[in-house]
């Protein structure tokens, strides 16, 4: 065993015995209440793993993203839902990589040891879709910093969230070079801004998430990443590591899938023998395994790649779109094989089956997974 | 035009109407507070729509089967859930083939009136699952009636029903001529009972449904509708009847997804166009609505031959296969047409979403009409 | 039985009884050969059927549409291949529809007891594929009559037809005012026009089928059919025709798929039973017969519309979608269940399985149907 | 670059340098004629190739399975078929496992030299299909050999071998202890055995492949290979190789296909612009790329497993059922973007579609290895 399989062996372990604590009918509970599972996230906080992708110098662990994957792969593989893991682990990219030598120090720290959440990311639109370039939010420069100006929408866990990224037009579309220049990335400390207005979401999904109004908030020059006008840029520079990290999620939700239908077929016995003697129930099932394990082998792929700083765009869109795909599959499969028990909120099937429906569109929809491979790697036209 | 699509053509429009005074709006706080939508089915009630299927001379309308099956369709096409109504609409089918004069003289009347709600069909157990004729309820004879003890799982409405038609063991299983005889059907006055428990499952979809206990239950031996021990046999003489009802609401919630769709494709513009002008987002709207189109041929073939009595159970579980695949595809589209609003409650398509999703395990799963085809269309042998 | 329906029935069972005589070993040694059905072709003709279509002053049965796609769905499902009956039977509709009386009387008759065959249709060109607008053969009026010069692909039987339909532009598409005018259509006798040289094209299915070119071919001015500049319109005007007789030659396709594989599900053992009670053979089985069954109703949903004379343009291209892809469902089906003797010319499984496979892209792609329904009957905009 | 990848790049070189003197028209020649590729596979003889997997002691290359994967992906990847080299280079791993000494030095020099060609393997029968125990030819005992009798059927390119693998029952299966038992491994001489006739199978795909019939065949002794009864455990030691070498046949198919429609979805102009700007052309080549990548990571795991000496069922299993679905999913897209040039055989397409379609049936079918991974994986009930 090498030392980094020993490292992430370490980390599932660690990450099953935090989850231990927390079972299926705490999530449930938290569904049903449609509240932030504050006991479980504070408890992961305690082990540090929140500050995987911190580097050790500002007190996270210095892991890589493969080494993350297995932690947010670990809580959905046991009926948990990473979500807000996942947002805090890596969220604060964008700073790491594009942050001043200050900034970093002021916030990473903090944040690595959870006195800080940073997980919310403001990039969606109403108005803008996918096509982020379009976005209307404005940052007007003022002798001091800016003033925010806009709306945003799907801006999951703003309301446990302490810091908030942000993406806004300091240059409009019409004025800048390209379009996808002249915005920038800010991060907003969500205790001091005033004029942030919020309104939740009711979704299929216990993602708090939200509708986010900006009236003249003034933030401070200092809570610009980077350079003015790149924001965009930097933006993209984190999607590979999201979608990777996403798909982990969709392979412990394909898992977690795969094993409790398999469970069920074994035991339940219908007809004087157990359903999963009914190749209409076992093979579902025997084929969503078989593509969680491809997916897996796409994640793994991509993750090696991002680790080692090689371009990694494909892969990381490829193993979302399996990944997606297969926990889907799967959700589907056990649904199916639970009868009517799947619908049952104790049987915790219904509640995965709607959460990793959400990965067909967010953070990226499978059609534009696929108009990325035909046009970039496939060298046909652009199609949209 | 004929005096049969003069009709229908009217029933949908007393639909729509009634419809109209409950939009979106109702539905989705409906759906929230996981309440019956008491207003609604009491407005249904007073069109008398409730006792289609009920012979004039009990009261009702004495509709068809195809003439109901109108009325379904348009509350789902309408956006809402004829779950209730449906039950209501052929529940009494039993009573009124197999009731003696007397017990049909007592309670049609009521029924289609709407005064006495009978909606509550007690068949599935935790451990028969469709294996029904492995159910271990049983009703003992007693000196004036009977005595039931036993327990029901997934019984939907119990709440909001007068009356239950519970199915029941009077000869054990092994001392049946067939495992498929010794069954007894009774009618459950529920205001009367004494000993019947229930607990509310909570489920993906608002059927307020519960598991039944019986303790005791004492009943008397005009609750017996029919003959002892046939009781089986009548509940399968009502199937075709229900899977056709439940294909013409899948056909309902597939037009509504289709046309939410197309409108939202239509009007939703990313990167500077309508999104339906993308043929990933189009082809497959179009594909959902060409396939709900052939379900609904299916379904008035299967309610043509119902309504002359002729033998329908090829078509009626076709058109039930059909029909839930095509809802659940259409789901699909409108789901992924919308990205992340699909997800948000006020867009009303995750709630339809998990809504027809049931279709497809409920009252048949897709792998009993396969089996069905399989073996008695296609004479291949038992696979199960 | 009403006469329509008798009438349905006994031209079943002649096309039935027609077939008896061409039995799969026939049609095997015709496919190995890749040579005409010649016999059949001639069998048939001597029932009067290939002139079904054919009004009975012009010496044909005068037979509605629903009629004649009886006869190809016959064909089809008992094992034959209805390519050259079909063209026969309906390439003659333009010239019936708009052909001139003296051009009616001259033609109609001999093609109705098929002595002259009328079975190639020159519309397609290797540059212009499915937009026929494109087309660049032309057509220039002489002294007496037209000199056709161009190239044509993908024409089918041209090796035994007398008579050719060609669609040319008369006038050039940048002169014509829209692009869907200028072309007009000419019915050319192949046995007196010089100039025209075949490339037969080897495919993967027994039909016949060539390059056509057209070096100076001169022709006489009546063979114009209607006016010139409307050929386009013409030729629109059999599509709904064509494209539910092809559906009707799928479902006789799926049907013989679905009846092979039961009866080999049934009959072969392996493991100690017949295979088909396994539900991974007898669920796939079962399923392109449901989806048969369906694309069924929506073809004589289409066949009643086109013989009332209402517009049926959504109805005859579902009816083509859900027909090609039950029948393609169907043969996979069949095939898989067959194993490897699916793959032996002997058990003819894999020459249908070729054949159906075409009617996916021919005469209209499944995606050019989705588009249709997605941009006429959905609102949603052209998308391409 | 290690070793092992720049070993493998030079044979991917090697065989596509090859490759290049038999281009698409030497592969339509000879599937036209039905013919064997002598040519193509005397020239890859010359190579040393097809002794790839033959260890060096016996004049072999001594490669790994992985490598010799290459090899037969590269085939397919240039438009060929690898079946006839597949053949040649895996079977003769059951002489190289269990074979004695001499066996090893009689035949395996000439076998890597391309002298002898052993590319039959006899195990099929017509009644025993997938379940191999139930095979009922025999191989009884005389003095100084055995004398066989029976009949094998699907067993490919006899008529291009020298030698034969043959399984047969020794101990008839009710003598024997497991039915698993009493089946040995014979090495026939087909240049000197007396009383094999062949019947050719005329199938979809040029694979030479007959009927074979043992009548009173005998062979020395020394044909046996290992012991006596312990035939069935040899052949399967073989299966896991024979799947991940398909599965890379596949893969090769997969690639070519993705590469022909994607060349032609961008050259190919209908309505104006590139076929492959339309997302329904466009996305389906896209997914099927992601699917053939996703096999070949599962190819590359299973390879890495079997030549380290590790078990690999369940890997092997998944990499033939991921391949070989991927390809037929690549083919049909292909086949699709090309409309009606897809079917012609000057197009490839066709031939390749035919081909790969094989792999969805031989040398396992999809169910069975669904069956595998449900069963021996997940440990669900055996379901068959």
């Amino acid at each position: 065993m090498t030392v980094t399989s020993e490292l992430r062996r370490d980390l599932r372990q660690l990450t099953d015995r935090i989850c231990a604590d927390y079972p299926d009918a705490y999530w449930q509970e938290v569904d049903a209440a449609r509240r932030y599972p504050e006991e479980f996230v504070d408890a992961l906080t305690g082990t540090g793993c929140l500050g995987a992708l911190v580097p050790e110098e500002f007190g996270g662990l210095g892991l890589g993203l493969g080494d993350a994957s297995v932690i947010l792969e670990g809580i959905n593989a046991n009926g948990g839902n990473a979500g807000p893991v996942h947002a805090q682990l890596y969220t604060m990219g964008s700073l790491l990589r594009h942050g001043t030598e200050e900034q970093k120090r002021r916030y990473l720290p903090s944040i690595a040891s959870g006195e800080l959440r940073l997980q919310a990311f403001g990039v969606t639109e109403p108005t803008a879709g996918t096509d982020t370039t379009s976005i209307r939010t404005t940052a007007e420069r003022t002798a001091d910093g800016y003033v925010i100006n806009g709306q945003k929408v799907f801006i999951s866990r703003v309301q446990h969230s302490d810091l908030m990224l942000l993406l806004a037009r300091t240059t409009p579309r019409e004025q800048a070079a390209k379009k996808s220049e002249g915005m920038s990335l800010f991060l907003i400390d969500l205790r001091e801004a005033e004029g942030v207005g919020l309104r939740p979401i009711r979704t299929m999904v216990n993602h708090e998430t939200n509708e986010v109004f900006f009236d003249n908030v003034r933030v401070p020059a200092d809570s610009l990443i980077g350079e003015e006008g790149r924001g965009f840029r930097y933006v993209l520079d984190g999607m590979n590591a999201e979608r990777i990290l996403i798909a982990s999620e969709c392979i412990g939700d394909g898992r977690w899938f795969v094993e409790r239908a398999s469970n069920y077929a074994r035991q339940r016995e219908v007809f004087g023998r157990p359903i999963g003697q009914n190749q209409g129930v076992q093979f579902p099932i025997a084929r969503a395994h078989v593509n969680v394990e491809a997916a897996d082998l796409m994640r793994w792929r991509a993750c090696d790649l991002f680790d080692a700083g090689e371009p990694c765009g494909a892969e990381a869109n490829m193993a979302k779109l399996l990944a997606a795909d297969a926990s889907w599959e799967a959700g589907n499969a056990a649904l199916q094989t639970h009868g009517g028990y799947g619908f049952a909120a104790e049987y915790d099937i219904e509640r995965k089956f709607r959460e990793t429906r959400l990965y067909q569109v967010a953070p990226i929809s499978t059609n534009l997974i696929l108009a990325h491979i035909g046009q970039h790697v496939l060298k046909m036209p652009r199609s949209f």
